[in-house]
């Protein structure tokens, strides 16, 4: 039998909330035996580039991560974001390490090619290092990634961190019984995002083709849910979305995905 | 016999200068066997902070590192110097994995004191896990240290980087036969520090003891040498400074430390 690894995502506005984070940090470094943290960057890289008098780069009403971008957004998210998390797990007793893709050549992507837009420096995984993570893990590590991937020749990517922490639970899915958890403010997909108690409790690929073409849900959920449903078809055993109490033992409010 | 271990600290002016980092660089990625880097932040700091509209603190002519400066020089130091040095590496071909002290608590200090002056978030080295070094360097990986360290109840401080590659290397005498090579922008320890022809090839302590007494070396080489000369006290078996030459097979012009 495998052992079980959770890979946890953990983003929005639960990094930009202090309070917030705490929570999820300390449920998170509670959790026995094998784990991950991929964490997102909130607000933040926005608010140093607006100090900085940078303005964002658009093109069709898409974000562009021009050179000067890719500079602010690995100094917050592999620089401050995901020290602030380890040095707050190393205290709560978890032994993190942080990570970006290029250290120890861990997720390697490729710069998105230039089709009718240009992206810039964003990078679209190709490779999760599994072997290292291993490595790590079996050492008694828990290794905390930035969405911050590199090209192999030289370039660091912006990447986006729930396709993160996807390939890295889909990467580990050989060795591992892996299980997704897909941690942000809300209780879990909901039928009305005003409230809470409106949870989906278990979301299959039939309610989510219907939820997409009757626009039931939340357009920001959809890329989520589809990157749930293709894991799970990738040999992830379990995807799960919910706020920082589905890091807890026995979690009362989420939404499973079930093929 | 023990396995050589170079462990080498890069800074100051190479740091800010592309060229020279990018052959600093290059000259690392070539040296065969176990090697560790350790980089300072250059300029870079404090031209964010600039930019920020933030004044540095000043307490009788000291610099004293700030809640938010602390921020900053995580931003800057462990974030996008540490990931463009990495990233550059990876493409060299060295598989590089960037680490603050608090990745996998890897280097423990203590804030400092406040006596007559607070310096703020400032970190003097307790420990080096020098186990977990050495089981990254038997995996094949090169660990590439920021000078950030961290308290191990949750803050990161500021340290010094001469001090983080000197504590670094006296960490690993145990295990290995391990050199110290400061590498900057001069050639050496220079009697005349406008001229890169008056190196000293072997600076003994007692000459070391005259120059400081005579005031004939550049006051802000001192505490290097001193840091040197206690690092050859403390079992590590050689300690150069000089240029990014020294990383080569046979170099020419540098200065050796000899008690």
């Amino acid at each position: 039998m495998k052992k079980i690894l959770k890979v946890v995502k953990t983003g929005g506005k639960l990094i930009d909330d202090e309070e917030r984070l705490e929570k999820v940090l300390t449920a998170f470094a509670k959790i026995k035996g094998n784990k991950i943290l991929v964490h997102g960057g909130g607000s933040m890289a926005s608010r140093v580039s607006l100090n900085l008098g940078i303005k964002p780069q658009m093109t069709d009403g898409r974000r562009i991560t021009t050179a000067l971008d890719i500079e602010i957004v690995t100094m917050v998210y592999a620089g401050w974001i995901n020290k602030k998390i380890v040095v707050k797990l190393q205290q709560l007793g978890c032994n993190a390490v942080g990570l970006s893709g290029a250290d120890g050549n861990v997720i390697v992507s490729r710069k998105r090619p230039v089709g009718e837009i240009d992206y810039g420096f964003v990078g679209d995984i190709e490779k999760v290092n599994s072997g290292w993570i291993q490595t790590l893990l079996e050492s008694g590590l828990t290794p905390v990634f930035s969405a911050i991937t590199h090209g192999g020749d030289g370039t660091l990517l912006n990447t986006n961190s729930d396709t993160v922490a996807a390939e890295v639970a889909v990467a580990m899915s050989e060795k591992y019984d892996t299980r997704l958890m897909f941690c942000f403010e809300k209780k879990g997909v909901l039928t009305d995002v005003e409230k809470n108690t409106s949870v989906i409790p278990i979301m299959n690929w039939a309610r989510y083709q219907r939820a997409k073409d009757e626009k039931t849900i939340h357009n920001g959920m959809l890329p989520k849910l589809q990157m749930g449903f293709d894991a799970l078809r990738r040999n992830v055993s379990q995807v799960m979305i919910g706020d920082e109490t589905i890091l807890e033992k026995n979690p009362i409010l989420f939404t499973q995905l079930k093929l």
